[in-house]
């Protein structure tokens, strides 16, 4: 009874005929299904929620996950419910909107149904913004050897692994197999694996260092391998440098000009013959669209995103939207195009919404227009570089920016007061309080 | 390398020989090895802390729980890095004191060895405080089939199954079925039984009944079943009927005389016949002392509990101590054995440790004597029953007697303060921000 959640919110539905996916929809008014509960499908909600058409939300998830500190989960620094909160604690507040915890396998585009795990749901709109997946550019080997960085559960698996390295390397009388324990490998340079990096490094230096006092610190190596030859790519070369600096003060040891070829077993191995022994290798090294879009039958762009219209639909279809992370379109200085980043998921979120309601209300279709709000990335303790604003910083400002822009974005008063405090905490005692292992530890992903 | 961690703090254990077990002890100290960081072995390593004997304490979590508050964390009150705190932030205060995460598997009395995961550990002084399992009383069958409320693994686990039921019933076209999903079944009147009952209902009519306005709130039934006639059987009669009260006031349905017979998939069956339709049904009938104490070949008492001399160590073995939930000692009241709970465990351990100083020092040791701090239970938002200091409260003031109490018992100052953010939080909004359903929902146990 795939209706059940949208016509009504009362308990008529309860009484209604089950198990029929086309039944006429009492409430009259066209269904928007928005699939994916991040930044871009809660801006499409909120976007909708005075509007008269009845919204569906549908997440694999039944949280919206605030990706931009999910690296402070896997160092330890946060614990996950603090970036993360209930889908429907947000989407309550709107009289029309619904969710539901689903995972959609397809679309058919024809009859206008989404697939998910349950029935099938019809719609008159949809708007896909399913975010991104690891890139394994090919190698899908890589997937079952290293740790990824997508989610909650990825990011907790990956604080478990790094503290049971130290419980073990404790344990261990080998010196070779200790090193191999205690050396951290993240391939990418871009904003998550710089920041992971410094995360880690504060981590072992400030805490791990405490907490095991007879391994000698220096022998736990943290290095952060990029194939190209910068870290932070897209960010001013100023800043890339200063962010470069930072970290290899912090005992970060950067490699450029290595690809990594495979990893198998404790060995990573890279193009051209080297070779690191390591037992946590952390991909960082490219995003995807997810991969919800390469069972649309549509053209795609680079990095598997699907080519969308400037108006955001899909050419041909304007009842279909992708948005965010899943989509391609060029427009960005020019001709790049658009970032897979948070600012352009919320606006494209908002555009697609103005653009059904304009469909609704028989007016053309505007183009997406991007402002661009700038970007930035924190390396550790009162170090961050900022290009935001118009204004280029980095140091402890920059840091400062960051938390404050963080701070007021993260959803739910809760969250914040949680958060705040374990940043006043962290930042005066050098402590962290939430490492531990839990049951995960053992998969990867 | 066994003794790694123990000899010193400093990086000269790194160089000694590997592998030899029974290497002589630089430090001259005796050894004294703890098995389990709770309230029991905290205890004994901070009656320790300034004594001339090294202690390493051994538990197979990197962290002491807090598990008096688990039922929060099942009930998404509570994040489960709250009552969790890292072992060895808390051991590293003490300068001769160490900390390695291992699973205990046996220990030999004779050869003074204990098997571990990894190499076994010699000792001069034995503290085992192991702790409880969960006791299904001989039908190990309903191990599989309920779930366990004995760590942070089990409570987050049924705190997704909870949230996980909603989101199916929610989209559920078969009534019966729906009826199921939402039926949660309760086994067992004790503290741990009531206030998981109690949380539930609290959840539901709270939080969930705005979560999921399509459902119908009645619907959803907590049933706590219990074997005798009376819930709190360890509490003053008059406390008992307060509680049953409250628990019904709200909502809450509890069957007295209700013995499980076998629970076998959504099915709980009663001896005598009756039998309920659930998809949840909580084990919390009944723990047993931890099963390493089975395998000590010692005495065994009521509850799978070893047998210990009123001195705490086992019968002509006195570098052997036996403490907390593990022990069976009677001496309680009268003649009864000593109770499961925490303040039990803490005083045992610092009798125990001021025995092994007393034989350090060849004098005689003291026999166990217990203060009774007494005990208490909360039920609700302003409902609890207060059995401490000579007092009896039940309602508002018991409460908050049980909040303050537990505030400060809390080990670490951030944990505090998350937890009493989330407490106002909680209490002024009705709404709780962590009800994630994370990837081990399918698991039982």
């Amino acid at each position: 009874m795939a209706i059940i959640d949208l016509d009504t919110h009362t308990d008529e539905r309860a009484a209604s005929a089950p198990g029929i996916t086309a039944a006429p929809r009492r409430s009259g008014r066209p269904r928007v299904v928005v699939v994916g509960a991040g930044f871009g499908g809660l801006s499409v909600a909120r976007a909708l929620a005075r509007a008269e058409v009845d919204v569906l939300v549908l997440d694999r998830n039944n949280y919206h996950g605030f990706w931009p500190l999910l690296y402070q989960v896997a160092t330890a620094g946060l614990e996950p419910e603090s970036i993360a909160y209930p889908a429907r604690a947000i989407l309550r507040q709107y009289p029309r909107t619904n969710f539901r915890m689903a995972e959609v396998s397809g679309v058919d585009l024809e009859r206008r149904l989404v697939h998910t795990s349950g029935q099938p749901i019809e719609y008159d709109y949809l708007v896909l913004a399913a975010g991104s997946a690891n890139n394994y550019f090919g190698n899908e080997q890589l997937a079952d050897q290293t740790f990824g960085m997508k989610d909650i559960d990825e990011a907790e698996r990956l604080r478990s692994q790094v503290l049971l390295a130290f419980e073990r390397a404790s344990q261990e009388a080998d010196p070779a197999r200790r090193a191999t324990l205690l050396t951290f490998v993240i391939v990418g340079g871009g904003p998550t694996g710089v920041e992971l990096a410094g995360a880690f490094a504060e981590l072992i230096r400030h805490v791990l260092r405490k907490d095991y006092p007879m391994l000698d610190v220096a022998q736990a190596r943290v290095i952060l391998v990029e194939a190209g030859d910068r870290v932070l790519a897209s960010f001013p070369a100023k800043l890339q440098r200063a962010a470069l600096r930072r970290l290899r003060a912090m005992g970060v040891e950067v490699r450029f000009g290595a690809a990594v070829q495979s990893v198998a077993g404790d060995t990573v191995a890279f193009k051209g013959g080297d070779a690191l022994a390591s037992s946590t290798v952390v991909w960082a090294a490219g995003v995807r669209g997810a991969r919800l879009g390469d069972r649309l039958g549509a053209e795609m762009g680079r990095g598997a995103r699907v080519k969308i219209a400037p108006t955001l639909n899909l050419p041909g279809r304007p009842e279909v939207f992708v948005i965010g992370d899943m989509a391609y379109l060029e427009g960005y200085k020019g001709s790049q195009a658009y970032p897979m980043v948070a600012p352009v998921a919320i606006q494209q979120g908002a555009q697609a919404a103005r653009n059904i309601l304009a469909q609704l209300a028989d007016q053309p279709m505007r183009a997406f227009r991007y402002r661009d709000k700038g970007q930035m990335a924190t390396i550790g303790r009162r170090a961050a570089v900022f290009d935001a604003f118009g204004v280029r910083l980095s140091g402890f400002l920059a840091w400062a920016g960051w938390l404050f822009v963080h701070l007021i974005e993260l959803i739910g008063f809760r969250n914040r007061v949680v958060v705040l405090a374990n940043w006043v905490y962290n930042y005066f005692t050098y402590d962290r309080g939430v490492r531990l292992i839990t049951s995960d530890a053992t998969r990867k992903q």
